[in-house]
């Protein structure tokens, strides 16, 4: 069967960033669609991930091999099989793929994931995939939850912040969220059910922790790290677990802040838990978190919260926007629909 | 029935230090023996225990009231008990009591221990009382150790650290010892057992680090935070354990060093757990650990390191010339005997 190749469009690394992340680090360019071997599918982009991690792999070597000039971005998709090699997956369809910033990937066939059309596709993107895995993993394994606790999330407007504050509140906890602006705050606690919010920007910001949290937290979600992360070390309970999950606030410095004052001293005083983890690890264990979170997002208690931008030639500016919080939710591209 | 005082000797803190601890803010006063009342007994000091933790406590609240200037310096002892009017400890019952640094203690007969006259009786302030226990619960309960890994401690050849070394070891783990000296070194790997050691004065001590440990390391058990802390941090292997037992580096220290970079950033990609504990929290185990430890002192796979300092007068240097890294294995003061 010859293969008559769509126009890809792709957007690749242009230049190595140092520092903060801008549009000249991008290229956006027209090329062949790379042509499917047997087992291969052709998938093309319906919604893109934008994911603050995608900033980190230009960085350097991290759970994953570093991005270099020239490879297209990685990310997360919801694509539509649009030529099929692969007997298991017919032309027409819908599946999760890494696609990468581009209208059209070619795949292995089992690189690609039939997605269940009884819930808005986006859904596979914004809560059923390692965002909503992230939150419910971080939340339950790693920080170890008990109902009646105390959760603080940072970036808590952020696509795996607003889903950990339902998480927590679902599960019984009070949970209260770091924010950049107000307004996130109000919609937070209005829209997904937080008890409470802290502005980031707040001339004293412990003692706006002190305030928001009189019993103090038991369970941080640091989605930030830098020093929202050492402020939060004087606000821990004893016993407290710090679920460390990103450093949101490093990823643009080209030099990094210093580490937390209070590490090691108020780890060992307080009997504090830090603890790092990747999503990946609980892999085996996607089927049961997805059961979880499709059961919550069925009955309504937990709401799935998009930024969408359209246009795969937004998606530098998107992820850009990212870094600085300009999102509220899961921020996906519109490529194609 | 009169009370017949002899006359005491103490050690109290004449002045809060700031900075490094130095003679002058101790003080020897003589004074009159507390009289006891029905319950207490009145026991004199035979052996001291130096421990870093007591600067700790006169530099503000930590799991402890923060230590006022009048005060004894607080310290656990191995007494014989001299005058008694509790029924159940009768004078000359030889004891584990929190005596602090005097030569006579009058307290409750509830708040003292006989203990087991089997051993040498250093052994029960060296071995098998809060050193013993923090190194068995660090490494087993927090540090989670499984045989064949490798696990690095760093004070090696301080009272902890030598025994942290010898429960690896006999738990089946390759150890590797962080110390002031090559002398002290040779020491760990000659007399206990040790696989290896890198001395923290090193040029390069990350590379001495990799060269001691090609495989990476397991578990860290960190008795001193500072840039030590940073340098293992990098050493960790995946799903590393960082043992936060305390930070002896920062004790003296006006302005303590921020904290180690790579936290959050290494915590999240190499997945791992940093945890502090207090040994008092495992109160209910102690005769596990006390059983254990016991069995491996008879049978000669633990070797006792006892660092002996003479007089009372001679305590305020024992703990300066400790923080400072001047003793080998558990430094003790004989008072009395």
């Amino acid at each position: 069967m010859r293969f008559a190749a769509p126009d890809n469009q792709r957007v690749i690394l242009a230049e190595r960033p140092v520092g903060p992340l801008a549009d000249h680090h991008f290229m956006i360019e027209d090329v062949a669609t790379t042509p499917p071997h047997d087992g291969d599918v052709v998938c093309r982009t319906w919604w893109l991930s934008i994911d603050a991690a995608a900033r980190t792999w230009m960085q350097g070597r991290t759970y994953r091999e570093r991005l270099e000039v020239g490879d297209v971005i990685p990310g997360a998709a919801v694509a539509e099989v649009v030529v099929s090699r692969a007997d298991h997956v017919p032309a027409g369809t819908i599946v999760r793929c890494d696609s990468g910033w581009q209208r059209y990937a070619t795949l292995p066939g089992s690189a690609v994931r039939p997605v269940d059309d009884a819930v808005p596709i986006t859904r596979h993107l914004s809560v059923l995939d390692v965002t909503g895995h992230t939150a419910y993993f971080g939340l339950f394994d790693v920080g170890a939850l008990r109902p009646g606790e105390t959760v603080v999330v940072s970036a808590a407007a952020g696509a795996t912040g607003s889903l950990v504050g339902q998480l927590a509140r679902i599960a019984g906890a009070r949970i209260i969220g770091i924010v950049g602006s107000d307004d996130k705050g109000a919609l937070l606690v209005e829209r997904l059910g937080f008890d409470g919010f802290v502005n980031r920007h707040a001339s004293d910001l412990r003692s706006a922790l002190r305030t928001a949290c009189p019993d103090g937290a038991d369970v941080y979600f640091d989605n930030v790290g830098g020093p929202i992360l050492a402020t939060m070390l004087r606000a821990m309970n004893l016993r407290g677990r710090i679920v460390c999950c990103g450093a949101a606030s490093q990823y643009d410095k080209e030099t990094p802040d210093p580490g937390p004052a209070g590490v090691p001293g108020l780890l060992v005083t307080k009997r504090l838990r830090m603890e790092g983890f990747i999503v990946f690890d609980y892999a085996h264990r996607f089927d049961e978190a997805n059961a979880a979170l499709r059961r919550w997002l069925d009955d309504g208690s937990l709401v799935a919260v998009e930024d969408i931008v359209e246009g795969l030639a937004s998606a530098p500016g998107a992820l850009i926007g990212l870094l600085a919080g300009s999102n509220v939710g899961k921020r996906l591209v519109r490529v194609a629909d």
